[in-house]
């Protein structure tokens, strides 16, 4: 079992925390999980992928007081493993867990997916339960010290043999349900500690060590970010999927952060290995939160957004309530040529980035399609332009900062011959100048083309 | 209730710590009480302090595993609040606490102290504890995310009115109790949390608060440290003592760095307010811990030890098990000219610092006595000197870094009238020459003298 | 010498950078101190300061490339000390230095101050100049690792015998001239270099010995800030006053800081030792640096900043034209009963800060007239108070940031006596009411009252 | 001109830092490449890299003051660029520069490289020398506030047209001198200013572009390190080797402390991109600091670095003096089985690495050859192992820091076809047993093992 092998390209499907926040049920699941199959499957998307807190019998009863209720009621076994609350998920009464909804994803063709928090119950711990393969009880494999600042419902685990066991006994329990894919919270940056930010390494390389014993494929994503660039390798060796930024939503100041976080990440975009933008808060939103709303980014954020991540080719995750999805989102979503830069042969490179504009490219190397996006993230309109020699340095020639023509990126001299050009968004062909690709790119918007031959 | 009147001059007593660790008992606190009462009382000591744990009837019985065992057997009463555990302290079966200890120790003239954890029991918080004049249980009062790093026993309280609660009926039963000191730990420096590495000044205040309400001087002390210099304003609003030092233990390093830490707080010692050095490890240690072991401090660095904690005005905590003091640990201890810089018109100041000497100077303002010493913190015997005018400046004049005889500390032009030198641990004496205090000091070692008039 | 002679209470004065930036000459030097003379310093103002660049023959000449020249036009003499620019100071002529402007700054009863940059010329050490009492030539004194960030003119000075000579050399000088006060720039806080950020204390103690040596009372000012917290004793020993901020303008933000920055160090005001708020940016402003304007703050942030530096005890240094100042500001300015607050026996001392507002007290210790300023820094008007409780402990009692009655300050109980209250800016009569104070505050403002016995 | 063609393997050759210092002369330079002709180049060394202060003429001259003189005497032409100097470099006479001495490398078959310190002299600064292609002097290309910490020859160059046109007229010099190799110092890791510690980008990019514009490919390596992770693309895009570390010496700690930055690094190795873990301190060393000594490493320590440098692909640079070579020091640097891990198509990679031990793999994507390497860091000798299985994951399965067999490393259950061992320094052969690779490994050395079909 080579974890590089569960995805080999970068993941794509649902989550249900942007819309339910902590509480998804099992219709909605399943809703979302067939207009899944019906719309987006034939364009990729296949994860379903239920967050946080289904373990919760109370969660989001007093959620003007507490998203994560301290010290709540937590369906758990005996074994000390959190289970699906039965009142939301009534197929897993009788101790049956998730089997049940995962072959139902599975009947659609689809992958199902679950979220995790780093540890064990808190409740198991205070309790002395009995863990599976262990010799000695929840109390002693917790580690006290080891909690996540924002949610109280674990501990950490102790990373010694009956640690191990307790994870064992967990992923173990996840493949007979049919798990295709984890998203472990509480894990890639924790923020607990002064002397020592991150202690979630011991328990990431457990985590690991479990899926490989479990015998089953199953996908293991890190939450929340901004994941730790020095460990990049790390990263690599342990994980699929890791988060570069804390929570993601429709904020343009963190739209236009993002493109800093996918500049310092961009050298580690390969097979089984995909540093992660977080989730796409598009369309519907926030209704377990409160009061449902619509994205508040603009069509054009929008596209930008879609391209940065497709470019990059960051894991794409819809948080918007697929049931009520419009038309013009979902064609932001079903962008064939677009998500064909997500391909196994496809690799994403910055060619410049200054405060006003960012410049990427996407490259399959096999096939040496060329995709190249024109981002202006100022706040006016404004035009931009790229050479064609600009784009076919092996790693990018120059950044483009330089203070004139002389000292700057080089000029088009080898442009004997022009290219084609078709933008992705507007379906618009037209053809390079002088070498050039130039575009009027209105604020926050991009302009994204494949270059002909 | 002024808590400045609490602690007119820096606390002197016995703490149980250092030899018992987590499980001193009434009849080993009875017995260091007697022997302070009979032996150290008439120079100035007072305080008889119960450290931490006492509250634990499983403490100590895997002490290979675990100094403090998670999840444990802890003593509570009915309302969250941790109780002597009754094997170790006969005195606090039925629910009488440390009364009948307290009422022991006042009735030998002395004063009696118990060590807490910042914070709400665990245990009450997962048992939904009702909370005397709270309207809520201990689980809502409790904050999850607010523990300490190496204690598992407790979360931390929120600051609101049912926190403020909490704490308001603590410390009516400690005032009931008798008890006239409190070390309060996890609360100067917590380390828990990389954004905001403190998070104890709102329950500090809140300790402050309800001390204020129980109507009983109790001196408030904070632990562990170091503290946090830039907050020095606040620990003197609201405490008596902060430890500006971890744990200090009989290692030559730990006391060598205290000189930097004196150094930093020598300007926020007065009536009310002290920075803390923390305990004398002197005589017998560390019983407790597994093996009792003899001060692994020579006399000469214990010499050094005393003098600089009574010239700075540390508060003095004794370690050792007081029935096995040797003739001259109990020498060290009662050294009246010393002690005398304790005073509360005494003012003690650095006169210069270097990596291989220290010089500091203590002055009674009012009587005008001086004392000054010369501290050898090299590794080898040397001849250490200071001139009568570096005495004298208001702040002392200069720090004697110069390098050479013109740009360093001035001479003794002034030096028309020589002065009387009095060595109060030899008490030899002798006289300056040339307006020069000169002295031949073995390393880690200390000579300070009565200057006269 | 005792340099905390030297300045009993906080400095006042006027200061050239506000107004003339690199450029002022002699003559509106001498017209700012005529001002002084004739409508200030019976109010308690004092001091005339020269600020940085005086040495500068070709100041200002380029001032939209640079505020300060690269290897600029330096007047220096043989010696390596630079001399004032004899185009800008006529009587600087033949090397006289500043002799004859700080004489007729001395007979209309005021004192003269000089900013200087640390260290020794880059010319001099460029050029190998020789150094009076210096065995070795500029070159060997310079230190060329030790730079200033923003200015280009010098370097710093070893700390060698060679290089206090050259301090020596420099001190003797401005003894001579008669220079009472120097403002020594790049040496409270430096910025240079990742590891040891701070670099100027050795120059500090060689311009601390300069000056005892120099047989002249000469106050030294250290900028720019903020000082450093943990060596706030360091300050004390060596300095009269160091900066506590970055340079401050008139913009509401920094005004506002300064609240926390002023808590901070409330605990280190005493004679001949004042933590330094910078220069008050009243009146007009600017005009050297391009276009003269009227200060940005409103008339109620005046009197909050007024009021917050009196209450305090920071130095006062007026940044405006004198000559141009309007009635209004020369009010604020001459605030008697305001200003005795700056007086040697009196001791500011905050109550409580929140976002929203701030409460100080100032205290005559000798006559016991007692101040209490409520400051409203929020941004719309409010009904502030503070019961006489408070103002009473010897610290103050509680910061107030409780969360309701209970919990917070302390009631009225104790108000068998109400007091009389005199409001220092509109003079109005008013009386407590249950033992409080309350007052009506715009935005932005505050009221300051004198409280009656 | 792609700059990732320059260097398609880690630069292999000498550098005259470790035994000259700042003192190394034209014979000395041609001794040694008469050496590496003879004797070296057949296994692919060939840069003779002159290192720091070849312009100086009175470099060395007071070696006991300072390593690089103030305000030194350094030649350089009229238009601000630095010159060997002509008493060293004879052949330089009459501005011919390095012309002379490249050529005779060149007629060896060698490569030849110079050292280079960031920015532009401090004397063609204040000397305002005009700059070829420039409109401004030097005075207004320097940036004064962008020193060195640790060299005071030159001012960075402020990042404008003039600036590059500086850059311009270097690197247009050093390729009419047929410069190979530049060496470029106080560019990787600055240390300067706190706020921003690094200032050298903008260098780092001008460099890159006088390079590309300058029509030679010159190999850029930057110095000094620990060069900056989260810059690593950055690295990637304009230079082909920076320093992970900061100066390396002959000291064990040094060498322990490579094995965490070659883990660090490991994923940023490919053509045009080599980290560089420093020159080798080995044979003859030190003649110039003062004393000539024999390396400090043992036999042992010298295998690991070869080793390590070779598994990680560093570029390889000898410190010694190459004419006193002796025979066991010459063949540690001329493994030829050892060296072809070097090869192109060559991957190291890290298995794993604990306190006591590390283990790495190199494979040869191409011919399929497999190395790895057993080094036991710790103080004792020690039996060190690694599976077969451990060896085969697309990027390692494990880092084996399981606390026990069963939650560790996977067993040898795969092991049916055991593989032939060959041993690189003791030439060796064995085979697996039980499909692992078991070595005795003394303490500080390394068994570094090609794994047969």
């Amino acid at each position: 079992m080579d974890k590089n092998n569960f995805a080999l390209t970068p993941p794509m499907g649902w989550n249900s925390y942007d819309y339910y926040d902590t509480t998804v049920n099992e219709a909605q699941v399943k809703a979302n999980a067939d207009f899944m199959a019906a719309h987006l499957k034939e364009f990729g998307w296949e994860y379903v992928v239920v967050d946080i807190e289904w373990y919760s019998n109370d969660a989001g009863t007093i959620r003007d007081r507490f998203q994560y209720i301290p010290f709540g009621d937590v369906e758990m076994d005996a074994y000390g493993r959190l289970q699906p609350s039965p009142a939301r998920f009534p197929s897993s009464a009788d101790g049956k867990g998730f089997a049940s909804l995962a072959e139902y994803v599975h009947n659609l063709g689809l992958k199902f997916g679950i979220h995790i928090m780093r540890g064990i119950p808190r409740k198991a711990a205070h309790e002395n339960c009995p863990v599976i393969g262990a010799g000695e009880t929840a109390n002693r494999i917790a580690d006290p010290s080891s909690i996540c600042i924002w949610n109280p419902d674990m501990y950490g685990v102790r990373d010694t043999k009956d640690g191990q066991a307790y994870y064992d006994s967990l992923l173990s329990m996840y493949a007979d349900w049919g798990v295709d894919y984890i998203k472990c919270d509480d894990i890639c940056d924790s923020r607990l500690y002064r002397e020592e930010p991150f202690l979630g390494w011991e328990e990431t390389r457990m985590l690991h060590r479990a899926i490989e014993k479990c015998g089953r494929p199953i996908v293991l994503s890190l939450s929340p970010g901004p994941a730790h660039i020095d460990r990049a390798w790390e990263y690599c060796k342990y994980a699929n999927m890791w988060r570069i930024t804390d929570d993601f939503w429709d904020d343009w100041s963190l739209l236009k952060a993002m493109f800093a976080r996918c500049e310092l990440w961009q050298d580690h975009v390969r097979a089984g290995c995909f540093p992660d933008c977080d989730m796409l808060p598009v369309g519907k939103l926030g209704k377990g939160f409160g009061q449902e709303w619509e994205t508040r980014f603009t069509k054009e954020e929008q596209r930008t957004m879609m391209t940065l991540w497709c470019m990059f080719r960051s894991p794409l995750m819809i948080g918007a309530e697929l049931t009520l999805l419009d038309e013009w989102t979902l064609s932001l979503l079903t962008n064939r040529e677009l998500l064909s830069c997500m391909g196994r042969t496809c690799h994403g490179m910055q060619i410049m980035r200054s405060e006003e504009q960012v410049i990427w490219k996407n490259e399959d190397t096999e096939s040496g399609r060329l995709c190249v996006a024109l981002f202006n993230i100022s706040d006016t309109d404004a035009v931009l332009s790229v050479t064609l020699n600009e784009l076919t340095g092996a790693r990018g020639s120059d950044d483009g900062a330089g203070i004139d023509e002389n000292a700057g990126r080089s000029g088009a001299e080898g442009a004997e011959s022009e290219k084609t050009l078709y933008e992705l968004w507007t379906k618009e062909e037209s053809r390079t100048v002088s070498g050039k690709i130039e575009a009027a790119v209105p604020a926050h918007g991009v302009k994204v083309y494949r270059v002909g031959q």
